[in-house]
Formats: C-alpha cells, sequence, structure tokens
C-alpha cells in the first residue's frame, strides 16, 4: 500500500488541506513554516497560514471571571511571524490557482531523508494555457534561520507573459479558539511592524511583539532568469518583489526565494545578522543546500532510523514521528519541544513534562546530546521555578512550571495545571535516566544535581508523614486530569519516591566519585545531611496507595470509592469527554483520560510486583478513554508487559499514526509531539521491552505477528548498539565503544 | 458608653469616612443609597458613592484564561445607578465643605426607630461666615422608589447670596477591584444615559445597561423658599436645579428634594410610573414621610426587637444588624437579599447559601411573610437551575446557582462555586423549617414540594452507592472553601440526608393531608414512588464521615490524613489566609476558613451525640481562621451548645459588631449580610437555646455573665411568643394565638 515508506504523498489537493499543512510542515528546531501553498487558497478553503520561531512569544494579562491568590498574571503565547511563504504567478492576464482551471497533474512529497518537499503541478488555465510548476522547499537543518523555496516553470503550450509576485508580509496574526481549551485564546494580533527597508537585491520586515518587545525580521531575496525584470514595492508591513518575463512553449524558467528570519532572543542584532546571513545564502543554488540537508538527515538517520519489515504503513508513520521529532527540537537554552513543534499553534507553544516523559527518551538513546540540550533548558529556567515555589508560599525548593515557555507558569487553570505537580518529579526523572544512560558525572555536579535537590525539598514540603508513619502528598492533580486535586496521587507518589531515592544516592555516589565538585554543589545549596536523610525516610515511608480487597493499585486515595463512569451510555461523540462534561463530573468518577498509574508501572518497571501491574492493566483498561493522545503509547507498551500483545499492536496502531491519519480530528491545528515520542517508545520499551533501571539496560522483546523483524540503534554510555530482533532471534551488535553488559530477559549478555 | 441604643452616631466625620458610608447606608429592599455627604468630599478622600436597586444589574461575557465545559458564560453585577444625592451649598463666593474652613460642631446620627438619618453642622467659612446645616434624608420603607434629603440652613452671622445646586447625575461607574476576589472585577461603566429630560418642575435622567438592556430612571423634585429663583441647566447625562436667594443672620432657610427610582424589572413603564410617583410624593413635607416611617418601624420592632439587659454595645449591635436585614431583604420576586445587602457593590451583589442559613431564619421567626419571599425568588428560579443541571450533564432535578442575581449560575471559580452543591440541600434545609415552624401546607403543596422533589433528584443523581452499600456524593465543596473538590463532605452529605428523608416524609404527610393537591405536583412532577424509596435508602444510608480512632467527625473522607496548618509561624497579616496564600497551600492542609461540620451539627442538632460534637467543637475550633464572617456566629452558637459559655460570649462580640466595628476591615465596600443574621441567630439559637427540630420548637438558655436579661418575640405557628430570660428564671408568654407546648430543656411546657 505504501510503496515508499520514506516518503509522505499528497495526491489530492483539495482533501483535509490545513491538516496536509501539519503533515507537510517544514522546520529546525528553530523555525517552522507550516506547509501552505506559495499560490495561496481561496478564502472559503479552510487553511491555517503559519511561521513560527520556537520560544518567540507574546504575552499578555490573563483574564480570570475570579483569581485568587498564586495564578499566573501573564500568559505567554508563540507568534505566528511575517510571512515569507507568498510567492504569485501569473501567466499574461490569468492569475495560476489549483481552484481555478484544471489541473491535470498534482503531486506533493516530503522525502524524509532529504528534508525537501516538492510540489509538482500540470495545470491548465480557465483559457487553455498549460504549464507545469515544480515547487520545492525546505527550512534549512543546517543553517537555522534559513528557509527556501524553488520554483520551475516550464511552458508546455503557453506563449506569452509571466509575471511572479514574491512577498514579504508582516500584517499577520494568531489564530484563535473560543471554543477549544486546547488552542490558544490570546489575543490575534501580536506583532506590529516596525520597519521595512531594501537593501540591495534584499527586502527585510522587522516587526516586534506589542508586550514582549522581541524582534523578529525577515529578509528575502531572490534568483531569478536573467531575462526577467525586477520590481519592488514597498508598503506600510509588506515589501513586494516583481519579476516580468516571457516564456515559450518548451522554455522552462527557474527561480529561487530565500527567507531568513532572525529574532532577538538569539541574535544580537537581528537586522544586521539577517543581512549577513542572507547576504551569504542567497547566491547559492538550492541543491547546494538540498545535499547538506541529505548529508545531515543521513547521520540522524543512522542514528535514529527503526526498521520494521512487514509493516510498511507503521514504517511510514514511526519515521515520520522520528522526523518531526527531529524538526521540533530546540537546540539552544532559550527553547524546547513544545506540544505541537513548530507547526501550529496549539497549546500556545508551550512547553509540558510531554518533554520529560514522552520526547526526552527517543533523544536520550539516540542523540544524547539534543538530550542533554532539553536538560540545559530546564536548568536554564531554576530560577523562575525557584520564584513560583516562592509565589506558591512554599518556603524552599523549586516548583517547575505546568506550561511555559520562557519559565513563567502560565496555566491558568490550578487544577489541571499547577496542581500537577508531577512535573517536577518527571524533570527528576530524566535527569535520572540521563545520568544512568550517559554516566555524563559533569553535568550532574554542575547541573544536576542541583535540580534534584531543589526539586525534591519542594516535593518533602509539600508531603508529610500521617499519624501512620506514611508519607503523604496531598493535593495534587496526577496525569490523568479527569480526577483533580487529589490525595496521595499513585503516579505522583510513585515517582516523587524515585527522586527522593536517587538524589540520595546519587549525591553519595558523587561523593565517592568526586568529593570536592561534591562540595562545590553541596555548599552552594548550603545541603544538610539531614535533608538527605528525610529524604531517605520519605522515599521509603512514601504512601502508595494499595486496595487489598481488589488487589490493585487505586490513582489515590479515593479513587476507588467513586462511582465508575457509564461508558455504556455515552454517546460516541461525546469524546472527548472534556469537551462535552464539566470537570466535576468528571471528577465525580472512576474515568482517566489517560494512563495514569500505569505511567507510573512502565516508568519504574517494578519486576517483582507484575501480578499487581497485570491486575492494574486489567482494571485500568476498561475506564480509559484515551482521550488524550499521551495514553495510547502508554497501553501499548504495557499490554506488550503483561501479555497481551494482540492489544499493544492496536494501541501502537493507534499512536504511531495518530497524525498522518488524524486519529484525534485535530492535527490541522499542529502535530502531537508527544505522542510521536510515545511511538518510538511503542517500539523500543513495548515490542523491544527496553528499560533502563538502575544503570542496567534490559531488553523483553515480543515481535508483533505481522513484523517479520525489528531493526533499531541505541547510544547507551558512550556505546552505539544495534538491536537485530527477528521472531525467532535476538541479536545485539556493538557498533561502537567499550564492551559492556546488558540484560535479555533473565540472561545477561556481554556485548564486545 | 453607648446613651442611646437606638442610635448609630457619628462625631468626626474625618474618621473612616468610607466605612460610615456603608453604616449609614440607607434601603428599604429595593432602592439603597450609600450614606455619602450630599455635598461631596475632595478627591483626596477615600469615599465610594453609590445607589442601588435590589437585582438590577448588568451582565458581561466571563473572561477565563481557559475555559473548560460548563463554565458559565455570563457575569451578572448589581449596578451604580443615576446619582440624585449630590446638593451643593454657597454662600457668596464660598463653597461650602466640611474640609475647608473650620467646622465648630458636627454630629451625624441614623434613629433605628425612626428610619432617618439626621447630620448637623455648625461650620465657619474660610473667610468668617458661620452657618448651622441640618440634613435629614430617608430611602421611605412604605413608598419603595422614594428616597428624600431634607436640608435647613441658618444663618448665625451671614448675610448675603445663598446658591443651592442639586443634581440628578447619569455620569456614573462601579468600582472595581483587581486584587480582591470578594469585590467585583466587571468593567466599570455599565449604565448608558439614554435621555434626559424636564417636565414641569421635575427633571428626569433615564438610563439603561449596556448588554442586559435594562432602563432605570431616576426623577428629582424640590421644595424651596418661595422667595428663592428656580434655574435649571440640561447637560449630556445630567441636570442641575440651582436656587439662589438671600439669607440673614437668624435667618433660616428649608430645602427638601425628591428622587423617584424606577426601574424595568418592576415597572412596565419607568418613566410614566417615575412621573407619577414624583407628583404624588414631591408636594408633602419630609415630616410626612418621617411619620409613616416611623409607624412602619414601629411595627418591625414588635416583632423583631431583642432586649438585652446589661450590655449596651451588644443592644445596639444586634439592633443595628437586624435594622439593616429590614432594609437589604427584597420584597418582590426577583429579588432576594445580597451578600452586601443595597450598602455596595462587594461580591457583586449576588444571592448566595447566606441568604438561607445565616439570614432566613430571622425573618422566618419574626416575620415570616418576608421568609416566604425568599423561598418564591428561589421558586422563581427554579426554571434557571433545572437549565443549569442539564447544562452541568445532569438527566434530572435542579442545581441552584452557587452565586446569582436573576438564577443563571455566576461563579467563574468552580471548585469554590459550582462545586458547592450544598446550597441546594441548604435550600431544602430552609423549605423544611419553613413549613415545620408556620405549617403553611399551601406553600408546600404548590411550591416547596417541586422544589424538595427536583433538589432532591439531583441529590441522588451525584452520589451513590459505594461497595460497602454506603451513599456517598463525591467531588463536591463544602461551605468551608478552604478545603475544596472533597468526598463525602460532612456538611453536604448531612444535610442531604434531611432533604432526602423531610422530602419523604413531608410528602407521606401531605398524601394524608391532602391527597387531591398531592396528586397535582406528584403528576406535574412525574414522581414515582420508587424514587421516595430510592430517597429514603440514601438518605437511611448516607456516608457521615467519622474516625473512630479520634473520635471525631472528619470533614470529609480525607480531611484528617493532612497536614495541620502551621498557626504557630503564620504572621497575623496574613490572614485572611485566602488573600495570602494559593488555593493548594490551603486544600493541603487541615485548616478551616469557617464552621462547616459543626454547621451541620447546629442545623441538625442530634441530641443524642452531643459527646461527638464536643469532640468535633474541640477539634475544629482549633484549626478555624474564622476568614469567613459567616464563622463566629456558628462558633457561638455551638459554644453555648458543648457549654463553653465564655468563648460563646466572644465569639458572639466579634460577630453582633462586625460592621460597626470594622472588624474584617472591609465594612467600607457593604455590610455583611449574613452575619448579621448570625448575629441574630447567635441570640436566640445561642444563648437561649433554641430549636426547631421535626416541628417541636425547644429551649436551653443560658445568658452570659454580664446580662441581667434577655426578651425577644419569636412568631412560631401562627403564634406571638415573648421569651422573657434572665439569669434565674425563664418565662415564655403567649401574646397571641391558640396554646401550644413548647420544650424547656427535659420539660414540655404548654404555652396558653
Amino acid at each position: 500500500m505504501i510503496s515508499d515508506t520514506w516518503k509522505i504523498v499528497d495526491k489530492d489537493f483539495k482533501k483535509d488541506l490545513k491538516l496536509k499543512e501539519t503533515l507537510f510542515a517544514l522546520a529546525n528546531g528553530y523555525l517552522g513554516v507550516r506547509g501552505n501553498f506559495e499560490e495561496g487558497v481561496p478564502s472559503n478553503i479552510t487553511s491555517t497560514k503559519g511561521t513560527y520561531i520556537n520560544a518567540f512569544f507574546e504575552s499578555e494579562e490573563i483574564q480570570y471571571g475570579e483569581k485568587l491568590f498564586g495564578f499566573p498574571d501573564r500568559s505567554q503565547s508563540i507568534v505566528n511571524l511575517i510571512d515569507a511563504q507568498a510567492i504569485l504567478i501569473q501567466i499574461d492576464d490569468e492569475n495560476y490557482s489549483l481552484f481555478e482551471g484544471e489541473v491535470l497533474d498534482y503531486n506533493r512529497e516530503l522525502d524524509l531523508r532529504k528534508g525537501v518537499i516538492s510540489r509538482t503541478i500540470h495545470w491548465k488555465s480557465p483559457k487553455g494555457s498549460e504549464i507545469k510548476i515544480s515547487w520545492k522547499r525546505m527550512v534549512a537543518l543546517t543553517i537555522k534561520e534559513l528557509f527556501i523555496i524553488d520554483l520551475s516553470i516550464e511552458s508546455i503550450n503557453f506563449s506569452g507573459k509571466v509575471v511572479l509576485r514574491s512577498f514579504v508580509d508582516g500584517d499577520v496574526s494568531n489564530m484563535v479558539s473560543e471554543d477549544d481549551p486546547r488552542v490558544g485564546t490570546s489575543s490575534a494580533k501580536s506583532l506590529k511592524v516596525t520597519d521595512i527597508f531594501q537593501k540591495g537585491i534584499s527586502s527585510f520586515v522587522c516587526a516586534q511583539t506589542v508586550n514582549t518587545k522581541f524582534t523578529v525580521v525577515c529578509g528575502i531575496s531572490h534568483l531569478f532568469p536573467e531575462s526577467f525584470t525586477e520590481k519592488v514595492d514597498c508598503y506600510k508591513e509588506s515589501i513586494t518583489h516583481t519579476y516580468t518575463g516571457d516564456i515559450k512553449p518548451g522554455g522552462k524558467i527557474s527561480f529561487t526565494k530565500f527567507a531568513v528570519y532572525t529574532d532577538s532572543r538569539r541574535h544580537e542584532s537581528p537586522a544586521k545578522s539577517n543581512e549577513e546571513i542572507l547576504t551569504t545564502s542567497a547566491n547559492k543554488i538550492f541543491e547546494f543546500y538540498a545535499k547538506a540537508q541529505e548529508e545531515y538527515l543521513k547521520d540522524f538517520w543512522e542514528k535514529s532510523d527503526v526498521l520494521i519489515q512487514g509493516d510498511s504503513a507503521l514504517q511510514q508513520g514511526i519515521r515520520f514521528n522520528m522526523y518531526h521529532l527531529l524538526q521540533s527540537i530546540g537546540k539552544d537554552k532559550v527553547s524546547n519541544i513544545s506540544a505541537k513543534g513548530l507547526t501550529g499553534e496549539g497549546y500556545e507553544g508551550h512547553y509540558f513534562w510531554d518533554t520529560e516523559i514522552y520526547i526526552f527518551p527517543f533523544f536520550l538513546f539516540t542523540n544524547p546530546d539534543l538530550a542533554k540540550n532539553l536538560l540545559e533548558y530546564r536548568y536554564s529556567i531554576l530560577e523562575s521555578a525557584r520564584k513560583r515555589a516562592k509565589e506558591m508560599g512554599h518556603t524552599k525548593g523549586v516548583l517547575y512550571p505546568w506550561r511555559t515557555i520562557a519559565g513563567d507558569e502560565c496555566s491558568p487553570f490550578f487544577p489541571a495545571g499547577t496542581a500537577q505537580y508531577h512535573i517536577n518529579a518527571d524533570i527528576a526523572y530524566s535527569i535520572t535516566q540521563y545520568f544512568e544512560a550517559t554516566e555524563d558525572e559533569d553535568f550532574l555536579l554542575e547541573k544536576g544535581m542541583e535540580m534534584l535537590i531543589e526539586i525534591a525539598r519542594l516535593m518533602f514540603e509539600i508531603g508529610h508523614f500521617r499519624r501512620d508513619g506514611k508519607f503523604c502528598i496531598d493535593a495534587v492533580t496526577g496525569p490523568d486530569e479527569y480526577t483533580c486535586i487529589v490525595n496521595n496521587n499513585y503516579y505522583t507518589n510513585a515517582l516523587t519516591k524515585n527522586l527522593f531515592l536517587k538524589a540520595a544516592r546519587f549525591h553519595e555516589l558523587l561523593g565517592k566519585s568526586n568529593p570536592e565538585q561534591q562540595k562545590i554543589y553541596t555548599e552552594k545549596l548550603s545541603l544538610q545531611n539531614s535533608e538527605l536523610q528525610d529524604f531517605i525516610k520519605a522515599g521509603d515511608n512514601i504512601l502508595l496507595p494499595f486496595d487489598k480487597e481488589m488487589q490493585i493499585h487505586p490513582q489515590d486515595d479515593s479513587f476507588l470509592n467513586k462511582k465508575v463512569w457509564d461508558f455504556e451510555n455515552t454517546p460516541k461523540e461525546n469524546y472527548p469527554l472534556l469537551l462535552n462534561y464539566h470537570p466535576l463530573t468528571l471528577y465525580r468518577h472512576q474515568v482517566c483520560k489517560q494512563a495514569d498509574t500505569l505511567l507510573a508501572h512502565f516508568l519504574l518497571d517494578q519486576e517483582e510486583e507484575l501480578d499487581l501491574v497485570i491486575n492494574d492493566f486489567n482494571y485500568y483498561e476498561k475506564i480509559t478513554t484515551h482521550d488524550s493522545s499521551l495514553s495510547t503509547c502508554i497501553y501499548s507498551i504495557m499490554s506488550n508487559r503483561v501479555g497481551q500483545y494482540a492489544k499493544a499492536y492496536d494501541y501502537f496502531m493507534n499512536t504511531a499514526r495518530l497524525d498522518i491519519d488524524n486519529l484525534h480530528h485535530n492535527s490541522g491545528d499542529g502535530i502531537h509531539t508527544a505522542c510521536m515520542g510515545g511511538s518510538w517508545m511503542s517500539i523500543v520499551f513495548g515490542f523491544a521491552g527496553m528499560r533502563l533501571t538502575n544503570g542496567v539496560l534490559s531488553f523483553k522483546p515480543h515481535l508483533p505477528e505481522k513484523w517479520e523483524s525489528l531493526v533499531f540503534s541505541i547510544q547507551f554510555k558512550g556505546r552505539k548498539i544495534q538491536c537485530h530482533l527477528s521472531k525467532d532471534e535476538t541479536n545485539f551488535k556493538l557498533i561502537e565503544g567499550d564492551p559492556i553488559e546488558i540484560a535479555l530477559f533473565s540472561d545477561k549478555l556481554l556485548l564486545k
């Protein structure tokens, strides 16, 4: 069915245009451009044009009907930037449009190995003129500011004038949704053009966000046929370059547009940098950059590719997902991975726990340097987290924001926002995993321990020892937002236990391996030995809810006392429930938006408790709606864990192609990066059964019936290991690095 | 110290001006006018001018940072109306002002028996002219639309021109607070002047609310000295009447201003009605209305007065409170009693459960017709409550709004708003009390049962029978807003039990006493016998949390598992806690804003459980901050109940003079009507120990040391009973009606 799993192909431009604008979005972690048609679409067609820079945001006062103490004051929302996509084509007096005349041939494809989108059209105008147009576009992975569009027009039967109009346009706005809380609600127009100017063959639009006063500059420049004339018109917020020339049947013209984006969060002088980059870039042909792009991706795929023999739909899905994760990940300290990557404005471009729990593992095990950058980002906002802890009335430690761009808490609805204190434990978990996968002591000494200790301090402060000696954490919300503000959420407590014990253990370890450096952070943090003892005591005695009668772990203290949701009488159109029921109705019932207790079981794989995990799986599966895109991947992994293999595959199918097949009906607003990360996890942690536990890597593979083999590579403690799994055999090959021991089921294997 | 407990006296106009504007506010349940100075105050003096009509409101879209399903769309906020208070006085070229020249004498007093405020001033102008000014004002209790200001000026040494300028001014706005969620946050300017006109000697300003399109008309007319000239100037939003004449030393002039307010919620044609009322009113002198006012109040005090011998501060406090309750209570079906009466804009003029639980009893036992009107109001919004239940996803019954004016839920923060489902049980409680105190079967048949059954249906639907057979209600908030969204809140469950069992019992009773009428509502409601069985089963098996080890009733399932608030290290300035801590910090601790479990013990007095009540009292008292003005009255009552008499008095002191002494530092924003009702309850239910249980009235009096005697009257089942309590004796006298049996401690007394 899918002939080439390296490609995403669009044969029908009329279908799901907005969805495809997401699927064909290009990005490089800094700059993102949605897959809009250069020539535009008629106004009656649903389309969202967008260009974004990671972490480039506007801020506004958050409006509350009733604002209580400690509610965040201001929003942070990613900004739709100056548009450089538009290029109009006119032949004589006819404007080329896919929605007029006749489209004799249409093909758009994204080549995941090339990082280029090509779009070819054979078009017959209303008056009968036929031309072939070939578009190519890329957002350079090697020069983060650079976006290039390449265009060639071939005449079949047309003889006459060709006019190309290329724009750089600052009159842009954000999309707004009143109904769906998952889309931004900030006011639409946040960018104000401050200057437009022309210099040599280039044109620049400079703009500033109204409140945050961030500057963005977009410069464009063109390569055009020598025989064509150029005319430049400056307007209030835009500049148009018009190129005019002739074409004859059989003739062909080529045209390249370079657009460079710079911004004041990354560039000291955005206008000057922009000019420099544009000047050095705009004199090389498209293929020059296309080659560099392919080289870059070759390296990426060598590290990351997952090869599934026997399942081309999945093969394509997982590659698409990995490609988009690469496109989405911020590579500097001010940026991270937003919930929608750089493909849309959903969730306002915010960074959530999705990063640590769903996306981080992919990078940790394929590209640890990029993973490290995600932790560096968290370290860069440590001061904000310290401030937030104070605002929330805590005397010590840090509280990471539930959602943010620059570090400030931006969640206006605290029961499903700030109350999710598990974000703290999630970040701690990724630090412990990072250290155990890389043995990067320097990071731990310089930054990691500070984060761990400060997080542990806060989690210790919010908890308390109950009458019976159990350490309890009250009034928090776990990952499952269908039950908010609960006591002793299993997930939160389980991950906090991990945090307490590992922070203490790492500290002890560093005392042995590097006592001098250990002393530095110990002094910086005024870390007392008694605190570490507290952490250990709390970790050892933390309450992990358990119902003896039912032999399952309740999601929180009260969960099992509630009424089970009436699934039978819930019409299909009432899902996702959060869009159709008041939160209190959800809170009142046993109903889960996503994996919660099971997620803890996955992350903290407790071999000895497998029987109970099976009970939990069977119980929670019945009451989970998977209304969150973060759910099915965990269910896929845990289905494998508990030996329900058919389910593992079904859940994985939902995960692996969620955006391509638009399974949640909202991919048009942007991709689901967490789910994409989850699809990689479903393979590696699910079907290959990989776990990293206390520094030991282990595998319990089980391939789906349909698959012939599964091949992927892992970076681990400086090694590169290739894993080759088939129905009959499991092979590990040490590609790089010193011998290392891993576990396969109960066997230990020394890879040499 | 207080020479006349019938008066509220102000001797120092410079002190606490805004507070006194509240204390000297006049109202009649329809119209309310704050005690502003007619001549105004300089702009650097803190003052809030206000005129309000009960239930006259503007509505705006409620802004949410993140709006979820079922969140209320629109606000309802009481509107500051066209001002008619202003009268300026000029002598020659000097403007009279208390803040210029010299004030040789100043006295303002509100006479609670007369319902009139008089203010006398002896003023010496900067240039040495001396005049005496005597102001009087009243809001007529007999003509709800009428507000009158009477003025006389006597010259001591001044000879020359006197100019009086009287205004009717539509350029008004509401006050706004960004910091305190208890004050409104709606936009300030909600009234738009639509017309101004003059007719005969009267001037009218007509205005309309921007969104609700309610019309209000204010007409003014004057009686002025014959020797004076009159000039009228019309401006865009106001009209000024200027009166000019002369005065000599020893001379005296008199002046009366009549202001009439009409509105489109009460008057079919507000302008026409206004004109009619003004025409018939404005030709009689002030004393004419003052006499009618005194008559009206004579009747009120005969029914309501509470006489405390030996404690003048309390005597004054309790009279002031009863007077303000009378001023505040709506006497038509569209209005009720707002949290601040008609004295300010705090809480947006909303009606809360305060009415049923804190204010209703005073009227029920002194003026049952007015009490009935409060229930009629709830019946009038039954349809809104039905709609709200549907919005919240319930299939049956009604859910009363937590806060509203016209019936729609207006609470933007649902954890301490919509989640307080106990409002339903509170209203049911007041219906059951009403019936047991009045035996008004007609009301029950026509309206009461419909409300009870519909409320019971909803409460039954949100609950469920747990594994162990207990009926549970999850995810609600009790009265104590420092712990939100809990399972099995003791108060909610206890009152719901009362609701279930009384609804069933009343239905049975009506089946015997009036089967035909019973049939009518049974059919109207399609009431099934099985439903009544369900109610009884749920009522009999409802979970009332109890901790066996500690022998106390936890406020909810999880309350006792939480950490106790660190009161010792909480600085005094951090109270009220809600203004200084994030809700989650509060939720995480055992800390109560107000009585919750104890309130249930009070309302549902369970004689047999007194030992446990004492335990609860001792436990909760330690962790209650009384940050709510609804708290200390209940603690006073329960202190008496558990025999801690010294405390009973202290708590009562806090209650009885809360506004007069500005104990919560916010009475300037308006009175605390619930606390005022609570002070009456503290006396009658507290010191006199009165209870109405299953139709039987009982007393367990215990007077404070300081009191010589306590005398008050009660209306009960058509009787009027005077209760005379002293240290040595308790006497009940049947003033009106047939013999009736009551209980005094364990004795039964037949009053004849």
